[in-house]
């Protein structure tokens, strides 16, 4: 179980928004529910699964901006794989929670 | 107004446990309630503030595990700053929302 | 043609350097020679080539660390992914040059 | 000693082409010469030096392309600061081709 930290950013677009790329990565993402678990934050996308399918995922919402136009993407990934412990985003908030 | 995302990661330490530099972060925070808003996320710690503050916070967040005998430190660093509209963490999810 | 620039942080390796695990990195990558072009850069190493064959690329390198007894990596990505204009590291490099 | 590697990203910017900007930023490094190194790399700019003053110039290179008129920027920051060995841009290189 590996978790990924994605922001697609698209480069050259008429204005300085980005929530309507945001917003497609969050549909394109309902059609992974039960598969995967995800998480809007204010900065990013968080993506808790298995890693080989993550990265299928990962080119996939790395193309959206594409679709609507886009000529330029610059897509930046965080991952955070864990293997001596159970990783997910639930098991890593309550650790730090713990120690608060 | 400008939000940062940060992790902040000892390299070299005897397990691969870090939910306790985390805590020390947000211990850190808290010492700046009012001036600053900050969340903690399965994946980093965001930040929403002015941007000159938000940076002396990275370099003194950075230098945490270093104080719990770290000797190597990568941090890494996003920020978003939109200067057409105010950018909080709180407009930034809600323009997304709107648009799902 | 993408570009990606990715660093792989074993995390709880007992001593800070890591220039072993990048080693093994730039090891791998001769086995692809001809397919791709790859850069080692001070702070991480440059890709460039097909976007699909780099992710599986990239999710292989993340790997090695834990071939090699690590329990925990962090890897870090950043793409550029342009398709106005032959994005090559070596004319984004040119691109820039021209300007100076 | 750290080491500080940048991209400074504009967002709705008309045009997909950032070289400019990434040229204001070395035109802008010119000026730090004798006091720190830097290096252009086809997907970042390397910064060696210390870390509070990185930072400083981390700002300034951050408001740069809303100089010209962006109205809003994603800068991203990866810092390594290793403090049991020299961390000069030069010994990591060294530390990995020696092993190659």
């Amino acid at each position: 179980m590996a978790i990924v930290d994605i922001t697609v950013i698209p480069v050259g677009t008429a204005t300085p928004s980005v929530s309507g790329y945001v917003a497609e990565i969050h549909k394109f993402l309902k059609g992974y529910e039960g598969k995967i678990k995800y998480e809007l934050t204010p900065m990013s996308t968080l993506i808790e699964g298995d890693l080989k399918e993550l990265l299928e995922i990962v080119q996939q919402l790395h193309e959206l901006p594409f679709q609507k136009g886009a000529q330029r993407v610059c897509t930046n990934i965080r991952i955070d794989d864990r293997r001596d412990k159970e990783n997910t985003m639930e098991r890593k908030l309550k650790a730090v929670e713990n120690k608060l």
